[in-house]
């Protein structure tokens, strides 16, 4: 099956006809869907299939208890609203990469596997990358039972109800020792190869990055009929915050939003008693991070007390910088610098990823592929068939470099 | 059945156990349980009860056919996590007015109605007062049928749901034709009788007073990735309007307000494509209100424009100034002033009513019970049971003034 027919068949799942985005959030039908497909296009090829122990999907060419396998893939799940490409590309590239590696009579010397990461967005949970996190032992049985999404359904409840046992949560070293490199595919989501003129990528960092929940609690009242004196509106604090937020992100040379809010009661003639801004920032190194994120809370604390607004930040999640394996990437260089048509760019980047949470245990390297807009988490995500199918070669390189004689 | 009986058997129906406020919305459980409520105290006590084709509760001691009826009464529903007062103070003062007009002897020269309006609040629909606002033809048939709660369900769909036929709603002129007076009685929402150090006010007007949603487009994309200069986030829009409708407010001495707010796709790491906030603004006049909203309109075009964010401002719903029946309301005072221990100030209220919605068309007053703290629409929403009891009492000698040989 090409690279195209895998991208049409996988194009329609779980997307919304009033948005054009998708949404295929970990353990709903959508997902359920996804996972079909995985293990559809495993079986066709005579893959070996598996789920792991934290519902992570695994096609295997050759017997991965022979150790030192080279894996490839990324995940199928989205954003709210999210683009085709963020995910599923690096899934659809390394099953066309596989075939294109069949099609040139490769030998395979290691085991090759083949990988689809649960719930990689935290669209429904709050949390990314809780499939290769619980691998990695990054995220542990307790906290994963702690998770709930918006109608107060837990992570285990969930899993449960699609049809898995959420009992076999929990840390998988056995498996992540027989892997001895992995390499995720994906769209560039911003625009610097656009900028340089190149189609495919190599990561060097990840940036670090973290989500803060600001609880501002203030008092509801009536809209109509409460003095502007008499008010303890969080709304206010919540509104310089955000200003105070892109300000300081600003100066840092930074980025930080407010993409997420909850308001209670979210009426139209009630002074809300509570705003709920969720803060999602990131930086080049550590130390910009802190300024951004320590200046923010610092203003965020003398507005609300301005207001008699009561103020909590919690720190939901957090990713020191990533460096990917040198070795990894400098092979990964080498491979493709072979070919003589193909500049390769190193550049860094302020999303996560699976690999960057694996990277702490196993040689990781990333690709990425050209996107023309930078436009990502949104229905207008893109890239051209053209560079896809360069990213299908590419990848097909690495691994025919990595895993055949 | 005493006040303090009525009020103790209501106050569990609908309350939230996670907040301590009142979820009782338009034809939903809680609000079938508080219509039940209603049915049995009208039946308690002989009355003829009746349920109009806009789905109003009515109680009726005689003939309505008679004409020139006296009426009296408020609502049951509540905003999203209201207080217990807000609209059943006003109904089960009326039914324990009667109970002491009764005690008293008092023998009836007009019909006396007690009315039970449905979704004043407007908290699911939208649209506050739809019950009234239909009656009286403030609401035509075709607007009612395009209301839609927050999961798509349409106001026709949601009264079927509940057993009601959304094939009856329309304008009841025959029905307003036979009332001679409707007077509200209800909890007040500001502190102006504390301040005073009064018991009951008598309202002479409604500010004038409206909502319009504000719609910031901008474009989704990654939260991580996406550099500040490429962005066109609505909420950086939405929070400077939010401080601009306060600093328009203050200058006016008027109010305003966003307490409502929408966000897709609501993803932590993504950022916004549409903020969509409430904006309810109300002041004295209409030369203050239109000065105030159009105010915060122009800030928050420019701020848009600044972004490269669309913006579109609807007026979802107005009410022009209600001045109060003249002679109704110096009737009440005449009534009110023979009981020298009470002083009843006059004053005007920013909340919109059922009995605003009726003024146009029939003879309409209202009177307020003292709330110590000003705060409404929230669970702390109180009134002392003295003062409730003192409602009952001047409410009974209104409708022995009005009604009684």
């Amino acid at each position: 099956m090409s690279f195209h027919s895998m991208w049409a068949e996988l194009l329609p799942v779980g997307r919304s006809s009033a948005s054009g985005g998708y949404r295929r959030y970990a353990w709903t039908g959508a997902d359920a869907d996804c996972r079909a497909w995985f293990q559809e296009q495993a079986e066709a090829r005579g893959l070996a299939f598996e789920t792991d122990r934290n519902g992570n999907q695994w096609a295997w060419l050759g017997d991965p208890a022979a150790g030192n396998a080279v894996v490839t893939g990324s995940h199928l799940d989205s954003v709210p609203d999210g683009g085709a490409f963020d995910g599923p590309l690096g899934v659809v590239s390394a099953f066309a990469a596989l075939d294109e590696l069949r099609a040139r009579g490769a030998r395979f010397t290691r085991p090759l596997g083949i990988v689809n990461f649960g719930d990689e967005e935290g669209a429904r949970f709050g949390l990314a990358c809780v499939g290769s996190r619980l691998t990695a032992g990054a995220l542990t049985v307790e906290q994963a039972h702690r998770l709930t999404d918006g109608d107060g359904v837990t992570l285990p409840q969930a899993m449960e109800d699609a049809g898995y046992d959420p009992g076999t949560l929990g840390p998988d070293p056995e498996r992540l020792a027989r892997i001895g490199a992995f390499v995720e595919l994906h769209v560039e989501q911003g625009r610097a190869l656009d900028l340089s003129g190149d189609r495919i990528g190599i990561a060097s960092a990840i940036w670090p990055h973290g989500r803060w929940r600001f609880d501002f609690r203030g008092e509801a009242n009536h809209a109509g009929t409460t003095r502007l004196a008499d008010r303890h509106d969080p709304m206010l604090s919540y509104a310089e915050t955000v200003l105070a937020a892109r300000r300081e992100a600003e100066l840092a040379g930074a980025v930080a939003t407010f993409g997420k809010i909850g308001v209670e009661p979210n009426g139209v003639n009630a002074i809300p008693s509570l705003v709920r801004g969720w803060l999602d920032s990131r930086a080049a190194d550590q130390t910009s991070l802190d300024t951004v994120v320590t200046g923010i809370e610092k203003a965020a604390r003398e507005y609300a007390a301005a207001h008699g607004v009561n103020l909590d930040v919690v720190r939901e999640s957090f990713t020191p910088v990533v460096e990917f394996d040198h070795a990894l990437r400098d092979e990964l260089a080498r491979i493709l610098g072979t070919r003589a048509e193909l500049k390769v760019p190193v550049l860094g980047t302020g999303a996560g990823h699976d690999a960057g949470i694996l990277s702490d245990r196993i040689p990781t390297a990333m690709l990425f592929v050209r996107n023309p807009t930078g436009v990502s988490h949104s229905p207008a995500e893109y890239a051209a068939e053209d560079d896809c199918v360069a990213g299908v070669s590419a990848l097909a390189d690495v691994l025919e470099g990595l895993a055949c004689t």
